[in-house]
C-alpha cells in the first residue's frame, strides 16, 4: 500500500493511485476526444497536464502523444514512454506532490468527475485477433458440437488458436446490441432458418492492446513479446450461436461474431498489474522452441458476469471465473501470431478467448453454462438458454491488493431487438 | 469505340480512355502519395487536375478528396461523386477536349510516365474480408482434404462463406513475401513440423473495394449493394497449406494467410466493367430472399497466371481462368456480410476466394492445379508442386472489348527465403 493520492479514492474503488489504466474520453458532448486516466471517481485530463508542462521527462517532453484522439501514438511510443508517463502521474497524483494538489485551476481543468464524462474505444483498431486460450473452453465446445471423445483438436496443445476478428464492430461498454439476424443451422434436411438469433450469448474474454508492432516478415521472440503489449482490457465477444454453428465449416466464425464486441473503456497497464502476477499452467506437451518462455506469466484477475433483465435493478451473478485460467499466455499468443511474419501494429487487439474455469459455476459463456440450451440458467424469479430482447450484460474484472484493488470497471452492452 | 484519347494508347494497353482506374502514387520518390488514373503508359495526377479546379461538377468542386494520401474519402462520397469523376476526367483526356490537351504546364505537372512512379496500397483497409464463392474451388478443395463424397459442405448453396482475413499484411503489387515459418500438419501422431512453410501456393483472386458504408446493426439491401461497391482489384491470397492445413480446425485459416496479401494497384470501377457483364450462374437451391437479386451480375474478365523462376525471362502461363465462374455474386457478398448488422467502411475490401473454372486448366491455386502435390507442375524446363524461393508468381486480368481492352495490369510478388 503505502502509495496515497491526494484525491480521496473509496477502498472499494478498482482505480486507486496503484491502477492509473488509461482511456479516451470527452469531458463534454462537444469537447475533442482526449486521452484521460482514471482516479477514484475522476478522470485526469492528460491533455491538460500535457498542455501545462507537466510531462517533463525525456521521452514524453516533447511529445504531442497526449494531444490525440485515441492512445495509438503513444502505444506506439513503447515501454520507456509508459513507465515515464505512469511514474509521473503517479507523482502528480500522490498526496505529497504539491503541483496538481496545491493549483485550483490546474484541478479544476484537469480533473473531471468520471460520471460526467463520455468513454470512447479508447484505441484505432488496425486489425483485432481472438483466440482460443482456455482449455476448458475448448474442451466443453469440443464436448458440445463433437461429443466427449477428442474434444479438444490435435493441434490444440501445440499453438494458440486463433481466428481474425471484425475490427469495425467493437464498439465501447453501454453500446447498446441489436440482435442480429442471419441463417441458423437447419434441422436434419430442412432448409435453413432465417430471422433473429434465437441463440445469442455473450462470452467472457480479455484482450491484450497491442504497442509497438513490428515489420511484415520480422517476427517478435517470445522473450520479448511483453515489450509489445501495453494493457488489457475486459472484452465480450457476443456471439450468435446458430449463426455461428451453420456457418463456420469450414473458415470459421463469421457473421456469428461481426455484429458487435464490446470492450471496457479502461486498459490496466501490464506495470498496473505486475503485483499480481501468477504461474501459467504447466503446458504438456512443452511448448516448440518459438513458444518456450524463460518465465511464463499469469494473471490473477478475477472475472464476474452478470446479467440484469429489462426492469430489474441490480442483474443476476451468472459466473465468476479468473483470468490465470488461461492455459496460453499473452506473450505466447502474440509471439505465436507474428512467427510466420505477421506485421502488428500499435493499438491492435489480441482477444483471450473465452475464459472458462474448470468448475461449472465459472464457465464464461452460456453456451457453456447451459450446455446449449438443454439446461435453464437461473436469474433469480426468471431463468435463461440465451439472451433475450432487453437483457443487459455486465462484466467486471479486480485484481485484490494488500487494501487496494487494481480493477477494470465494468463491460457492459444491452440486447436490443433485431429490425423487422 | 469511337471515345479516344488525344494522349497515345496502344491498342493492347489496359488503360484506354474507357478504362480509367484509381490508384494512389508517388511522382517521386519524396513526394507525397496522391490519387492518379491510369491512362496509357501514364498517370493523371488528380491533385494537380484538383488543384488546377478542372473537377468542377456540383459534387467535387468544393471537395478535398482528390488532395489525399488514399482514396478512402473519395470512396466514402459514392456514386454521384464516381460518375462525376469519370465523365470529368473522360471529357479531360479526350481527344477534342483542349482544357489539359493544349495547356503544356498543366500537362507536363500532371502527365507522369507510368514507368517513372512508385504506386501504393490506395486504400487504407479497416477491414478485410475474404469470401469463397467459387464452386470449383470449393469442390476441389474439398475432395482433397475431406474426399469425393460431399466435397462440398452442406452450408457453402446457401450462403457466400467467408472469413476474416488479415488487413496490415495487404501490400501492394511488386512487394517481395518472406516464405512464412510456422507448424505444419504433422504425420500421424508424430509432433508438428516446426520451420519454413513447404507448401506455399498462390490464390487467384479479385477484391471489391467498398465505397460508402453502413451503420451498425443497419444491413445492406442486395439490390442496393452495387451503389456500395466502387471497383475490383486483382488480389494474391498467398497461402501457405503446410501451416492451414494443422491450424484451421476449429476457427479457420490465420497464420497460413495472414503473411502477406498482394493487391494490384489499379481500382477499376463497376462503372468501366459495366460492357462485360454477363449473367451469374442460376443458383439452386434459389438463395434466400435476403440474397435474391432483381438482377444478378457477373462480369467477363478473362484472368491469367504466370510464375516466373528465379533467373528467367518471362515465365510460364500456368492458369488461364475468369470472374465470370464465380457462384455467388458481389452484390450477394456484400449484402451477406451486412445482414446480421456488421458496418462496413469505405475502403473495406471483400476478397471473393480463389477462382477457379471447371477444366483443370483453369485451376485458380497450386493445391488443386497440383493436387495436393501429388503431381508436377511443368514449368518448361523445370517443375513445381509448390513455390520455391525466387518464383514470381504474376497475375494479369482484362476485359477485351471492341477494339479495346478494360485491364488490371499486373499482380505480382517474388518469394524470398525464411529468415534463419
Amino acid at each position: 500500500m503505502g502509495l496515497k493520492s491526494f484525491i480521496e479514492v473509496h477502498p472499494d474503488s478498482h482505480f486507486p493511485i496503484q491502477n492509473l489504466p488509461f482511456g479516451i474520453f470527452k469531458p463534454e458532448p462537444a469537447s475533442d476526444p482526449r486521452p484521460g486516466v482514471a482516479i477514484g471517481d475522476h478522470v485526469l485530463d492528460l491533455a491538460a497536464i500535457s498542455s501545462a508542462g507537466l510531462f517533463d521527462g525525456p521521452v514524453l517532453k516533447s511529445s504531442d502523444c497526449f494531444i490525440q484522439p485515441n492512445l495509438n501514438k503513444f502505444l506506439g511510443l513503447g515501454r520507456p514512454a509508459w513507465k515515464e508517463a505512469r511514474a509521473t502521474i503517479q507523482k502528480l497524483l500522490s498526496s505529497t506532490e504539491p503541483a496538481l494538489r496545491d493549483n485550483a485551476s490546474l484541478r479544476q481543468k484537469a480533473l473531471v468527475p468520471m460520471d460526467k464524462v463520455e468513454m470512447l474505444v479508447p484505441i484505432a483498431i488496425g486489425d483485432y485477433t481472438d483466440f482460443f486460450s482456455s482449455m476448458h473452453h475448448a474442451k466443453n465446445c469440443g464436448t458440445i458440437f463433437r461429443g466427449p471423445e477428442n474434444p479438444i483438436p490435435a493441434n490444440w496443445f501445440h499453438l494458440p488458436i486463433a481466428y481474425h476478428g471484425r475490427a469495425s464492430s467493437i464498439v465501447i461498454s453501454g453500446t447498446d446490441i441489436v440482435r442480429p439476424r442471419g441463417q441458423g443451422h437447419p434441422a436434419g434436411n430442412s432448409p435453413p432458418y432465417f430471422g433473429p438469433s434465437q441463440k445469442l450469448d455473450f462470452e467472457l474474454e480479455m484482450a491484450a492492446v497491442v504497442g509497438p508492432g513490428n515489420e511484415l516478415g520480422k517476427p517478435i521472440d517470445v522473450n520479448e513479446a511483453a515489450d509489445h503489449i501495453f494493457g488489457v482490457v475486459l472484452m465480450n465477444d457476443w456471439s450468435a450461436r446458430d449463426i455461428q454453428a451453420w456457418e463456420y465449416v469450414p473458415l470459421g466464425p463469421f457473421l456469428g461474431k461481426s455484429f458487435g464486441t464490446t470492450v471496457s473503456p479502461w486498459i490496466v497497464t501490464l506495470d498496473a498489474l505486475e503485483p499480481f502476477v501468477c504461474d501459467a499452467p504447466k503446458q504438456n506437451p512443452p511448448p516448440l522452441p518459438y513458444l518456450a518462455e524463460t518465465i511464463s506469466k499469469n494473471y490473477d484477475i478475477s472475472l464476474e458476469v452478470r446479467i440484469k433483465p429489462a426492469g430489474e435493478e441490480h442483474g443476476h451473478v451468472v459466473t465468476k471465473s479468473n483470468f490465470k485460467h488461461l492455459y496460453w499466455t499473452l506473450t505466447q499468443q502474440l509471439a505465436h501470431h507474428t512467427i510466420n511474419g505477421c506485421n502488428l501494429r500499435p493499438g491492435d487487439l489480441l482477444g483471450t478467448g473465452t475464459i472458462s474455469g474448470p468448475e461449472p459455476e465459472s464457465y464464461g459463456c452460456l453456451l457453456e453454462l447451459t450446455w446449449n440450451g438443454q439446461n435453464q440458467l437461473s436469474l433469480g424469479g426468471t431463468n435463461r438458454k440465451f439472451l433475450e430482447d432487453g437483457d443487459e450484460v455486465i462484466f467486471t474484472g479486480c485484481s485484490k491488493g494488500n487494501g487496494y484493488n487494481v480493477g477494470f470497471g465494468t463491460c457492459s452492452g444491452k440486447i436490443l431487438p433485431s429490425p423487422l
